[in-house]
């Protein structure tokens, strides 16, 4: 079997850390190019733009796109208007109503488009999923707390409109509750705290509401100078379920599970390459959906300025 | 053939100058109760609440929901497990995840679930979306200016999470936008006036993407005094579409076109018994999650303060 041919889209730090080593180990993908304007990476074709990739290279099937959400649409329409299997980091775009658009645009040119949660696939989320399925959750509580000046140094675009601040890293809870929960949610209260000189917020309360009384609340804040928090922890009638690290570690009534070896990305692009066999697309919007209902419904509070 | 008894819940403003009226007209339903606090209306049997009404009267088929959309949720959640059919005044929920959640348990329950939109109703409508259904259109300009005073006196629930804020007549306008557009758009700038002491916002400038460099502006604003405009025109290669007084008047090329006589409640009834008879429901969420995305993605301004 020869490997896919795979382009990256925008080089940045995700690209780096985390995209380029999971296509290097993954044998049914290889790195043909990317396009970046800052430059690409030692032995890989670079183009100026996807104009110029799309132009110069029918050999490449698929493109990965890691630009932030704002630009993306554009580049997103491009790459299946080309016939290029697509696939999107998160958050898939800057409004839920241009995914949908992508999504009928891929299956218009019978294409594969791919909207990640790469937190889904962190090492106890599956196993989550598995315990929870059958059992009768009473109540769930995510704190996902963090210092955004260590975790998004420079990064701009992510306090500009569309940008998200903090359900950047919040969406990923977000995508591990609506995977790991049997039912779906709603969200019935929310407050956003936006620092008076950003557009995005800094920190955000939410309540949802699930089946029979249960309720989910959430704790986003990027203020967090000690130690930092990424943990879901799940009440049920057959005792507490808690998953740490983002994802990485379960503990089942205290008691922590053996699990899989499994990487975020690595686990991202082995169902990217199972998508285009199939010929299938996988696009849920439920964590973005939760989003922009948290912006719709939600109380504003105006908190200090923000300097990096 | 027998009436649909029906049942409406919220006896408020909106029921009384449009629900009743328009059940009244329409000869295969029958108002058979109602739900309200604070009173129902000479004739008819009131009943303090949804639970009341549930276990008195299994002769009654469908019910029409009209109290503001924060409370309603629950208020569906019961009408659609006691097997009635249910109509939601717009707009369909507080979140849009809430009203994916009604539209699978009407499903589960096998009864019609209908989401209405009254503005599409409106005499023009119809016959817009024929007239631009196989044209190129160029440019959507929206103006939605109202005087909040005037039209929603009273009304706290607006100014309240959830409330929507201009949204609540700026919807009306979005709900006729995707119906008119023969082509999907998406929201790409969005800015939301806030007044100081209110949750919800008082203007909205919106910017939307079509189809092969198209675009919509929307312009909804609540502090119009003087004359007060409801409009949407559309240019195409082939002239000027003019919808005006909210979609009960239509220009072509400057031409004023005859109209069927129709009224907005009356064609929503007149649908909701359509929809009974065949066992569908009908839930456009897209209006809804325009107003989501333009919250999400907006720059927020602060504006003066306002006071009823």
């Amino acid at each position: 079997m020869t490997a896919t041919k795979i382009a990256i889209l925008g080089v940045g730090k995700i690209a780096r850390d985390q995209h380029i080593p999971a296509i290097a180990g993954n044998e049914t993908m290889e790195l043909a190019a990317t396009v970046s304007r800052s430059g690409g990476i030692d032995g890989v074709d670079n183009y100026a733009d996807i104009d110029a990739l799309i132009a110069g290279r029918s050999d490449i099937a698929a493109l990965s796109l890691c630009m932030p959400p704002q630009p993306r649409y554009d580049i997103a329409v491009k790459s299946l208007m080309a016939g290029k299997h697509t696939m999107l980091e998160k958050p898939p775009g800057a409004t839920v109503s241009e995914v949908l658009k992508l999504e009928k645009l891929a299956k218009a040119k019978d294409v594969t488009l791919f909207a990640t949660w790469h937190s889904r696939y962190g090492a106890g989320v599956a196993a989550a999923r598995g315990w929870l399925f059958d059992r009768q959750i009473t109540s769930v509580q995510i704190d996902w707390k963090e210092d955004v000046r260590r975790w998004h140094p420079g990064q701009d675009w992510i306090w500009q409109a569309g940008g998200l601040g903090v359900f950047d890293p919040g969406i990923n809870a977000l995508s591990i509750m609506t995977e790991i929960l049997p039912n779906p949610v709603h969200l019935t209260a929310s407050t956003l705290s936006f620092p008076e000189n950003r557009a995005t917020p800094i920190a955000a309360d939410l309540t949802f509401a699930g089946p029979a009384g249960m309720t989910v609340k959430a704790d986003f804040d990027w203020r967090q100078e000690g130690p930092q928090t990424w943990n879901i922890t799940a009440e049920t009638t057959e005792g507490t379920l808690k998953l740490t690290d983002g994802g990485a570690t379960l503990a089942i009534n205290g008691v922590a599970q053996t699990l899989p070896e499994a990487g975020e990305y690595p686990g991202l692009y082995h169902r990217f390459a199972e998508l285009i066999e199939a010929g299938l697309s996988d696009v849920d919007i439920s964590p973005l959906l939760h989003v922009a209902d948290a912006f719709m419904l939600g109380d504003r509070k105006t908190v200090a300025p923000f300097h990096e």
